[in-house]
Order: structure tokens, then C-alpha cells, then sequence
């Protein structure tokens, strides 16, 4: 089966990895804006798998390169892990030539200025009451093209949006009549040793801090000031973290999707010197994103201080320590309350050193493979767009624990009050 | 008098003010790197002051162009309100041209990775054993000179430099047969309302925040780690405060010239804020002094984040609550232990009412004043030089409780442990 692959980065480079290991896989195109970087890492894998592996050039941002590419090699699934930005451009591509399309994150506007953007963005916020910058609505709207041409979009297949949603599947198939409440827990309990660095570009990792929280409950949306929401949790495998409520686009699938679901909260752990740095440096204007004028030239604050931390990159090889991601179920199973809690622990340096990344992209690199796989061998069919909690949750729960991040179920889980 | 002021910056706006009224001052020649500066501080003054106020442009690193300006003019007196970098220079053009000589900081190295600058540096750390980069022996060294022409350089008269040690050499002559033990409290409860500003340049700020402290016992130095000491105070006018000990130049003076002295310690008062702030942008390298490669340019980081800042000068208006700055003395009266505390309380938003500049520059700028006035007046007299507390300090002390800084005196003060 032919897959294409858009993006080089560290979620990139674990699923290529792992897709290398799929005989499902035979060829695979690494495409992405550095051809050096897919050369690299098609030159370090090559010996170690039957799939011929090719590379190229894209622009991701473009239609008209996606489909030059796309109509020669011919995929049979397109793979996307670039940035959420191109979620769009790629979904179109796809129409045209005919793929199946798979992604790890929502779309995002890049400039959430425009003011085409904002009016869309601005209603939303009214009518639904929450104001991430992001949601399914842009890709959802795609369901009727890719129905009438046949094909799969399945959407936000890494971990959290992904794994967290197949959990909620497979706990709705295995343990509950109904599922109430579902609490999403995200812990990252790596230390790289530094003072202060961010996993991936802190723009990103400041909109998660510095935007409101919200949760879904009784049907509706209830937002929350940024770390509003704030509970102490003692992980498996990483011990007693602080960690916060924020909006997560699982969320909104979730309500969707599982029926009856009365309230689904998402809480990911920031320790406190990380949050300490954060406000820091917002307080001086150093995560600022609008040009200031210095030394006679235009300097965006967010982008200097980028220039200053640590490369992400270079953080795989130092940071030790695991993460634990998982979901509490609450429910009922034959007019009994029960609570279960379905979670991955994963070791930043195990992951390192299979794959040169650490647990931050594995966990999201793997599944993003299963998903492909999923939909590239037809164990999970069908035209339209879809959420994974959509399909049978098994034989994806078989593969997290062939591919490297087996799971287990606690039955008697301390809940998150 | 013909008086020369080189400086116009915040300390010199105030001193200037309280020159203007002072009668003893005639002329008063304002000079500095921006001559617009001068003239527009000169131009609010006139309509109140009685002296001839004129103003020019000088480098005050060039002792050529110091030395055309001083014999051009003339002056008596030339109070240097300038950087603590010109010292030398200025006391070199001031011997060259017959004039005498008033500072309130001692100097200082511009570059301190010269190496002829380093080797002294080096030798003397080693020989008396403190590490700051600022010390009395360069200025101390001008004295056989000042003797030789006849002329005064007095060193230091400030608040701290500079009061401080006046009221020590006024609890010497009062209060006291033998001072032991000296602490020198310096709170600022000033509010400006910003999460994080500096008073002055940020670099000057973080030096003190990451220098090791130091203190004099015993006849010797004791180096602490930056921040080692922190004691809790609770200051008249302005409440509990942290306070730290830092190294300060007049330990040095005091060392030499109260006699029986067993130990002198200096207190800073920082919020917690301030030092979180100081500390995460150092963690992240925003407080770098090296150029760092940025777009293809080389940017220094605290210069960077000095843009970002709020105009030290902006602070004024916005600053409101008090200062309070003096000294606790203990020691031996009639055979009788004694203690005492003599402190100054200053309020910001008077300071900037009179004078347009909040208290850190007032309680700078009015001791300047005074100095320079018992120099100019021939009160405090003598060829060499000087520090304040080798003169009787009476005229001096009445002086402060004329021009806007009452001390009071404090016979059953709290001690600091």
C-alpha cells in the first residue's frame, strides 16, 4: 500500500519509524518543506525495512504542489502530520486525487487576524461558548466531499485527540452501558534539566496556558479563566503532579459521540517553575507575537526569545522520566455505578532511544501510524469524515500494545473531584 | 560659586532643583551627552531660581573635552551626576583645570573583560577578599594629587553612599564612645504598579541581584553567595519587608574610618516579584550581556528586553508609597550598651511632585546637593580625598531636614539578628 507522508518533524520522524516496521506499508513518500531532513531520516531507516522509501519537496500550504506530488506517486493514503495550519489545503488535495486522508490535530487558523477567519471564529464562539482558536467545525464540514468521492478523513489520531478518543470507544464497548463522566488526564513527567524550554514552539505552548479553560457539561459549554481549574493527581509510573483544566478538542468529538456523556473535563500537568517562566516573561512582553521596534529594525518578541531557549530537538537525549496519559470513565454497567481508568505510561528515554525522539512525539508518532494503518488495510471503512471513537476500538487497542504504548485498566481508579 | 554639574539624568534633575535653591550657587553650568536634555531642564528652571543657569554638550569619558568646557567656565565646584565610569576621568580634568571635585558612586569599569582592568580586579579580590567590580582604591588613589593642587574630591555623597554615612560619623560624634556593629537598611516600598520594571538600567539591577554579597567583620570580608542573607524588617512608613545582603560600597569607607567598628552589614529590600522576574530571565538568557545571532544580526539580550521595559522615566508619575533608608548602630556609651537607628522616610509621589523624579533619584539628587554645597561653601574643607564621614557631620545633617530629607532618630530600634 502506498502512503505519503507530509511532515519531518519529531511526530513525523516516530511515525515514519513505526510505519517502517507495518508490512501494510510497502511504499512510503516522506514529503515536506526540507528534503534534506526527509533524505536523512529515509537514509537512517532504509536498512531496516522492506517498504521502498522515496522522498520530495512540498509545500504544504499549496493545493497545486500537493497534487503534482499526489498525482505522480498516487497514494493510497496521505498521511498528515505538518502543522494544523495545512489541514485544509491537504483535505482539498486529497479530494482531488483521490486519497484517504489521516491527522493528528484540528485545523488552525495561522493568522487569526484575517478578518474572513474571525467573523466564522467570532459566531462560533456565541453560539457554542467556548473561544479555543480551534475546532472540528472546519474539517466536519468536509464530510459530504469526502462521502461523495468515496474516501476516509479520519481526524486527530495521535494520542490526546486519538488514543483518549478509542479509549472512550473501547470502555463504551468493554465496561459501561452508559459512560457520564470522562476526565482526560495528560501527564508529562519528563525533566530535561533545564530552568526552562519548551517541548515544541512556545507560541503553542503559550496559547495553551494563557487561553481560557472549558469543559463540556449537561449539553453545553462552560469556559473557565486560563489554570482557572486546578487538581493534584499522583501518576502511575511519575508520582503527585499539579495539574490544570483546559479546553481540548476531544472534547467537543467526544460530546458528540458518546451518548449520554453528562460532563468531559481535559487536565494536562504544568509544573510550577514551567508556569513561573510563562507568566514571567508574558509580564515583560517577551511572548509578545506583535513586532517591536529595536535598533532601527522589527523584532517579534515571541520569536527572539525562541532563538535564546534550547533547540526541542535537543531535549530528547536529556530528558528522562515518563508520562502517563489516560482516561477516567464513570458510568453505569447493569444499573451498577462503576469508574475505570484506561492509561499509557511511556518512557522518554526507551522512546529515545528507539526512535531519536522523545515520549512527547512517540506517543503521538505511534498512533498516528495505527490510525493510517487502520484505514490504508480497510479494517476501518467507510466515506466520510470521521472521529476514531466512530469505529471498533479493538484491533486499534491491539496494535498501541504491539507498536509501544500498551495500556491497562484500572478498576478502582482515585477519581478527579 | 560657579558650580559645574555633569550629568542630566534623574539623580541630576533633582540635584540641579535643589541647587537652584541653594543661594551659595551663582552659576551653574549643566552638562551633558544630550545638550536638549539640559536645556529643557534648564529652561523650567529659571523662572525660579535666582542663579545663572547655562548649558552645554561634554563627553564625559574625553578628559580634552571636559577640560575645554571647565576652562572656558571656570567653575569652583563640579558635582559629577554622570555614570560611575567617568569618575576617573572627571577628577583628571578637574585636577588639570583647578576644580574641585563631588561624586555620589565610586567608579566603576565600563569594560570589565579588559585585562588590564582584570589583572587589578584580580589581585585585589584576592587581597581583600570581595569580588565586586566596584571598589574605593581607584578614587583613594587620586589622594596625594588632590593634596598637591589643594583642591577637594569628595567621594560619595549620595543617600547610600552618602547619608548613610553621614549619620554614622553623626552617631559617632552624638551617640555613641565606641560604634560595633553598623547595618545599613535600604527599603524601597515603592509600587509603580507594573508586574516588573526596574528603577534603573536592568543590567546595573541584575548586577547587584546575581553578585555575591559581602560584609566587613572583624577587621576582614566575609563573602556570601548573591542573596545568601534575607532577613524580614518591618520599616517605619512602609511595613514588613524581605531585605538581603548585599555588598555596598561605604562598608568599605566605614571599615576604614570608624574606628573599633567589629561589623558592618548592608540590607536591600527586593519583592519577591521582582527577584522571580530577575531569575526566570536570567534562566532563559534574557539578562546575556553577548550578543546572540538573531536573523542574520547580532542582538544583545538585555538590551532587547530594555526595550520591552517601561522607561525608567515613565515610573515616576505612577509610583506611589515611601522609601526608608538608614542605619542601626550599636555600641558602647559611658560604659553602657547603646543602640540606635537614624532613617529617612520619603515619599514617591511628593518627590515627583517637587522635582518631577520619584525618591530613588530624590534621596540621590538632594545629598548630591548638600555635598557639593559644603564643599563650594568652604564648611567641609581640606586638600585631598575625601569620604562624608571624615567631616563634621552637623552642618550636613541640618542641611537634609532643610532640602526635603528630616531624619529621625530612633533610641530603642528593633535589631536585625
Amino acid at each position: 500500500m502506498k502512503l505519503m507522508v507530509i511532515g519531518c518533524g519529531g511526530v513525523a520522524t516516530v511515525a515514519i519509524h513505526k510505519c517502517c516496521e507495518n508490512p501494510i506499508f510497502t511504499e512510503i513518500l516522506i514529503a515536506s518543506r526540507t528534503k534534506s531532513k526527509c533524505d536523512a531520516l529515509a537514509e537512517k531507516l532504509r536498512s531496516r525495512t522492506k517498504a521502498v522509501l522515496t522522498t520530495a519537496v512540498v509545500d504544504a500550504d499549496s493545493i497545486d504542489s500537493l497534487c503534482r506530488l499526489m498525482k505522480e506517486f498516487k497514494p493510497h493514503t496521505v498521511l498528515n502530520v505538518a502543522l494544523p495550519y495545512q489541514d485544509l489545503t491537504i483535505m482539498d488535495a486529497c479530494l482531488e486525487c483521490g486519497a484517504n486522508y489521516v491527522d493528528t490535530a484540528n485545523y488552525e487558523a495561522e493568522d487569526t487576524d484575517d478578518p474572513e477567519w474571525r467573523a466564522v471564529y467570532e459566531k462560533r464562539c456565541e453560539e457554542k461558548g467556548f473561544t479555543a482558536y480551534f475546532d472540528y467545525s472546519w474539517q466536519w464540514a468536509y464530510n459530504d466531499k469526502f462521502k461523495a468521492a468515496g474516501l476516509t478523513a479520519l481526524l486527530g489520531t495521535g494520542f490526546d485527540p486519538g488514543v483518549t478518543s478509542v479509549y472512550a470507544a473501547y470502555a463504551q464497548k468493554h465496561y459501561f452501558d452508559e459512560i457520564h463522566y470522562i476526565d482526560i488526564l495528560d501527564c508529562n513527567g519528563g525533566d530535561h534539566g533545564y530552568p526552562f524550554a519548551t517541548n515544541f514552539n512556545p507560541e503553542i505552548n503559550l496559547r495553551e496556558v494563557s487561553a481560557n479553560g472549558s469543559y463540556w457539561e449537561d449539553g453545553h459549554w462552560v469556559e473557565t479563566k486560563p489554570m482557572e481549574i486546578k487538581r493534584e493527581y499522583n501518576f502511575d509510573g511519575v508520582g503527585m503532579k499539579d495539574m490544570y483544566l483546559l479546553h481540548h478538542e476531544e472534547i467537543e468529538s467526544l460530546a458528540k459521540n458518546i451518548p449520554n456523556v453528562k460532563r468531559i473535563r481535559f487536565f494536562m500537568t504544568f509544573g510550577q517553575s514551567y508556569l513561573d517562566h510563562m507568566r514571567c516573561l508574558q509580564n515583560v512582553g517577551m511572548l509578545g507575537t506583535t513586532p517591536v521596534k529595536f535598533e532601527g529594525r522589527e523584532i517579534v518578541p515571541i520569536k527572539f526569545l525562541k532563538a535564546l531557549l534550547p533547540d526541542p530537538a535537543s531535549l530528547g537525549p536529556r530528558t528522562v522520566g515518563k508520562t502517563n496519559i489516560g482516561c477516567i470513565f464513570r458510568g453505569i454497567k447493569d444499573g451498577k455505578e462503576r469508574s475505570i481508568y484506561i492509561y499509557n505510561v511511556c518512557d522518554h528515554q526507551e522512546c529515545y532511544k528507539e526512535t531519536g525522539a522523545q515520549a512527547v512525539s512517540y506517543t503521538t508518532g505511534v498512533p498516528a501510524m495505527i490510525g493510517t494503518a487502520m484505514v490504508a488495510g480497510g479494517t476501518w471503512k467507510g466515506a466520510g469524515v470521521f472521529n476514531v471513537e466512530e469505529f471498533d476500538p479493538d484491533p486499534y487497542m491491539d496494535a498501541l500494545n504491539k507498536y509501544g504504548l500498551p495500556w491497562q485498566v484500572d478498576e478502582n481508579p482515585v477519581l478527579v473531584d
